[in-house]
């Protein structure tokens, strides 16, 4: 079983530099922009060309999915909450829904397997992979190996359908689904090498008990996935697939999946907290140039996040505190991708303003 | 002399605290959304009451002046780019004119005191006290107390005609003057009892001679500003004044007035760089309750800003290693503080919505 992400090619470091060159006569003093310039060399480097025009058809595609595991009493919210939310999205007054509004942009909710199937509805795409995952605390498999490159698969349906309603310059991705930020930890922590302890966070905010239990459910797949190890062998994706199958869930292969097909087309990622984060570590470990389309928004509360970023080479753009998902923090750095693509856009040259300059060699 | 600010009421910590009590109850975990949410909380208490509508109506006002100082070769600029980088502003091609247009923010720009005027623009409001400020390193004194007072009504009036264009929900303050980290510097380690090593930053990119220069030029105004402490006396505001007559600049003054008028009518401010936090500063030494009504936006790379945000118990909402100015970091911001407004505004509760919760003690 393989997949065929051959058309996914590395940023344009070429396009990059040319973009810096002009970055660079632009009419403010070199690098006074700080992170705003790295942000528009990056989107040139995606592009394959100096970015000409303003990003300002964006969108952001919140991956749903439900988790066997929740069965063991790993998050405050009952996994009723996972279609609940989606009511919430579609209706247009969740968190995301308000931030999106903010940022001018438009919300896609992709159901990559929450149990129960929400009514059709034209922001929602319909690509359940099926209706949750086992509980692998239980079964030691959340998925099948199938299921995977099947959610996989749907990632890039649900990426198509949207660039279908609009050419959007740049996609915020999100997630809703009770449970994952136990799957998102220990994929992280399979994926990386780190331990239970260090990437089980408190989620939406469970108490003391529930932190201790996710802790060992989080130890366990993670020590029955080591006895499995040598059986894996070094192939990076079959052993990247299998540790999603263990400990993964639908709409985090799902957005792996997304995130891939992103690439391909040399379309921006934004990239929200811990499951998003998960997901792109999981892309990442499959074809490694699709990195260079990830753009990190906010650092999140989850102790995995950070470890996943590091493990990507990514710094956040802000850090706000939050631990919601839905996306909310990758929408909230749209406005950032705008603005440093109106920079390099927009912007004139000190030649092309007549604005003096004592360092600017090319005025006259 | 004294002026007329008594119109400026702390903000209402009821209001406040019935935000949060809104914000705990709506369809996400507790404290997810991190700052977003105190935003929305500060917003809430300035406006007195709830926020219950999105701030969508969002301008950027940048105070434009001359200084000088800058016969002291305290620059990496000559005073010919203030007017000319106001032409930018103004024709639209200037770094904040992109993000504005990013943001979905109108730029206006107040002369309060360029050595030359520009020729009149639907967005420049020419309220400049004098066509630039003395050398305060050859006399000792860059404006007199009356043209401080002038200043500080400029700003009122500034603030007056960008709100008689339209009814702004929150005005983003920026500022353009070659020569003014200089004068800002040296203004916050006045008010602060900073030395000048600890606040002299490199502003737009001065070289290590230029570095040293400008550290000289603050040192020794401070120390004349010391042997002259006695003669002012404990009086707030003779004091601030008497400090912004000698090291400040016009449209430091004139932003503070700016600040203090948004506060009058209980409008939110966000402060940008050193120079904006600097006229915070002032404003907050007259008039102390004028500290609620400010939203820090980021930290930027000047060393004197930190220390001004320290003073004014502010913390940034995001570090993108910017030193530009123009209020470009402000604006970036707004998105925010209107992602905050429509979180409040327009997200359901829990109960309104009908989702599940096993923490939510009003669901059914």
């Amino acid at each position: 079983m393989t997949v065929d992400w051959a058309r996914v090619e590395p940023v344009d470091a070429v396009a990059g530099a040319a973009a810096r060159r002009r970055i660079d006569r632009l009419t403010k003093p070199v690098g006074s922009l700080g992170r705003l310039e790295d942000l528009a060399v990056q989107l040139s480097a995606i592009a394959g060309r100096v970015v000409d025009r303003a990003y300002d058809r964006k969108a952001v595609l919140i991956g749903a999915g439900d988790h066997g595991v929740t069965e063991e009493g790993v998050s405050a919210y009952p996994a009723e909450v996972t279609p609940q939310m989606i009511g919430a999205f579609l209706g247009g007054h969740a968190a995301i829904s308000a931030i999106a509004r903010a940022v001018g942009a438009v919300v896609y909710v992709a159901d990559f397997g929450v149990r129960v199937a929400s009514a059709p509805h034209p922001l929602l795409i319909d690509v359940a992979v099926r209706r949750g995952t086992t509980n692998f605390a239980r079964t030691g498999q959340a998925m099948t190996l199938g299921e995977v490159q099947s959610a996989f698969d749907a990632g890039r349906t649900a990426l198509e359908r949207v660039l279908e309603c609009e050419a959007y310059d740049v996609i915020a991705l999100g997630d809703m689904g009770i449970g994952n930020t136990t799957s998102a930890a220990a994929l992280i922590a399979a994926l990386t090498g780190s331990d239970a302890g260090s990437v089980t966070g408190r989620g939406t905010g469970i108490d003391d008990a529930r932190l201790a239990r996710k802790r060992c459910v989080i130890a366990e797949a993670l020590a029955q996935l080591a006895a499995f190890d040598g059986a894996i062998g070094d192939d990076p994706y079959l052993k990247a697939t299998t540790i999603a199958a263990r400990v993964g869930g639908f709409e985090i292969a799902g957005l792996a999946g997304a995130i891939l097909a992103a690439a391909e087309r040399r379309i921006p990622v934004v990239l929200d907290g811990v499951i998003v984060t998960a997901a792109a570590l999981l892309a990442v470990r499959i074809v490694p140039q699709v990195g260079g389309y990830c753009i990190a928004a906010h650092r999140s509360q989850e102790p995995a996040h950070t470890i996943a970023l590091e493990a990507l080479g990514l710094e956040p753009l802000f850090d706000l505190r939050l631990r919601l998902g839905e996306g909310s923090g990758a929408a909230l750095a749209l406005p950032l991708v705008e603005a440093a693509s109106r920079m390099i856009a927009e912007m004139k040259t000190f030649a092309e303003a007549g604005v003096a300059t004592e360092t600017d060699p090319e005025l006259s």
